[in-house]
């Protein structure tokens, strides 16, 4: 069975999995405000694209949850003020904006004083998740037939329970095949510099009884030239319009190498992934993390302390290199024109 | 100026650069017997397929001191033990092989005993050590019309001096560049799962004072797509006879992406390193090294201990992928029929 990542502790606040400590040891904490819920985005004790929206959205619930007794104004202003810093946390990923936004409009539509604004945001937060964790089963549905017995699977970073409030994008429909009893295997990429493919994907799926090999980012290309490799599945942070979609760093390397061996690269996101308000992959913003995170690892610094790194969080990979968008509507083609999340 | 990876010390021990502490601590060994040298290159404490040669070549020196006194027969009995002892610390880099042989040649080929024979391996190894620095020297003159001004250069893993008794082989057109006033930037993928990048090449380009960023294995790709990236140069563990080569894992992605993107791609290697025994790459044994080089990074588990985990050492890069092949003997093109090493 897969892990839930995120939800409602009994006080109220956000309970989640810290997952920097993972794989070594499972620490749930329970975020008791918006602050806590914004730097534990920001300090990637949680992410994941879907989950940073969920929690973005419990966290407004949580961090409100003093000001019921409030008046209208002083409740709304509050609000505002907590969308901003935690849209602010982190930057690629659309699902953050979009969540935040539709809890926004949730309290604007909502007549009457705090308390009902409250209950209205914590109904909200909750149907997010919820329709989360329905999307999540609908992409593994989609993305079933593509994982048929005996079938070995390579993924990237992780897009799976830990990313999601339910059971994954990407790994949606690993879970769905192996529940189905077919034997599936998964080369996970460990996936540097955060190393999220090792820590939490292989982790889920130890978890959930799926047999998997961790593998250092460079060995995937070899592992397709020995035809071990029948698909690739990779999540997504943003889609543009035209399907050119932004993922961890080296999603881009993936689809080339898949492209020059005929594997068959799929991209599996929730529709709300889908920016329509981008033409393309060029106006996805990149988030530039810290060159210390190339540089240490475990604390100890592998790099001399003189010398620069690069790290994008993100690369762009254009749709042409996209077999097919597993998403919660079907298997789709861009152009994505449609505005899901309007 | 470039760092020296290895030495006689003064009592006639190998003296070496442990390049598992780098680059946080620049700590040297003198390792005393050929077993340690064994134990040395099998650990890692020294790498790079020339070094390795070298190292080999001068333990046996190492490991016979005590033997001068010894009747001939009683010498090269020895001898044979330790180079079969010195030929299985490492089964991929075709170097050592060729320095054992070429060490037990001319023991076999010099009269007398104990006393002469280790004279003459002595200055055997002395000359293998300095055939090397000449050979890196002139790898560098072959390339380095590769290397412009401004040039943005991306290598793998390290083939620097730190993996050869000179100024290394991929690295080696870069430092002569910089030697010539070009401005020179090297992109260093850190090449997990044992970071020779990040914690080797990265560490004698900050000690010479060339220009370098660090970047995860996964963004190259993304590098190369915004054409950040003029030329990329490898080294090789063993070329065949047809241009195949065996390299740290990571260069065959590499050399996909370089041929997608129409950035030239060159190997940099002695000629040593061509096996004309080997029609093609499919011969080349690759070594498979334990999962937990994979799973732990600075002795913490970085993945599940339930998690399986694959890490072959090398992958192999077909001939076709390769603009050039930068040589001691000039710029080459396969097929290599000329059985340098004979």
């Amino acid at each position: 069975m897969s892990v839930q990542a995120i939800a409602w502790s009994p006080s109220g606040a956000v309970r989640i999995v810290d997952q920097r400590a993972l794989p070594e040891a499972r620490i749930e904490r329970d975020l008791e405000s918006a602050e806590a819920v914004a730097d534990a985005i920001r300090t990637l004790q949680l992410r994941g694209a879907p989950l940073i929206g969920i929690a973005a959205a419990m966290g407004l619930v949580a961090g409100t949850r003093g000001l019921r007794g409030a008046a209208r104004e002083a409740f709304l202003g509050r609000l505002a003020a907590l969308v901003e810093l935690l849209a602010a946390s982190r930057p690629t990923a659309v699902n953050l904006r979009w969540a935040l936004d539709r809890m926004a409009r949730a309290a604007a539509g909502t007549a009457g004083d705090g308390s009902a604004i409250w209950e209205r945001l914590h109904a909200e937060a909750t149907a997010i998740w919820e329709e989360d964790r329905a999307m999540c089963r609908r992409i593994g549905e989609v993305g079933l037939p593509l994982v048929p017995d005996g079938a070995k699977v390579l993924t990237h970073c992780n897009a799976g329970a830990l990313a999601t409030g339910g059971i994954g994008t990407a790994l949606a429909p690993i879970y769905l095949a192996h529940e189905a009893g077919r034997r599936v295997h998964v080369f996970v990429d460990e996936t540097r510099p955060v190393l999220q493919g090792a820590r939490l994907t292989a982790w889920e799926l130890v978890h959930a009884g799926i047999p998997c090999t961790v593998i250092a980012d460079g060995a995937a290309g070899a592992l397709m030239r020995q035809a071990q490799v029948d698909l690739v599945i990779v999540g997504a942070d943003r889609i543009a319009a035209n399907g050119d979609f932004a993922n961890k760093i080296g999603t881009y390397a993936l689809a080339v190498l898949a492209l020059h061996h005929g594997v068959p690269f799929y991209c599996a996101a929730p529709s709300s992934t889908i920016d329509p308000s981008l033409a393309d992959g060029e106006g996805i913003p990149i988030e530039q993390r810290a060159a210390e995170e190339v540089k240490t690892v475990a604390g100890r610094l592998v790099a001399p302390a003189a010398a620069a790194a690069l790290n994008p969080a993100f690369d762009v990979t254009p749709a042409r290199y996209v077999t097919g968008y597993v998403t919660d509507r079907g298997m789709r083609r861009p152009p994505f024109g449609d505005g899901d999340r309007a």
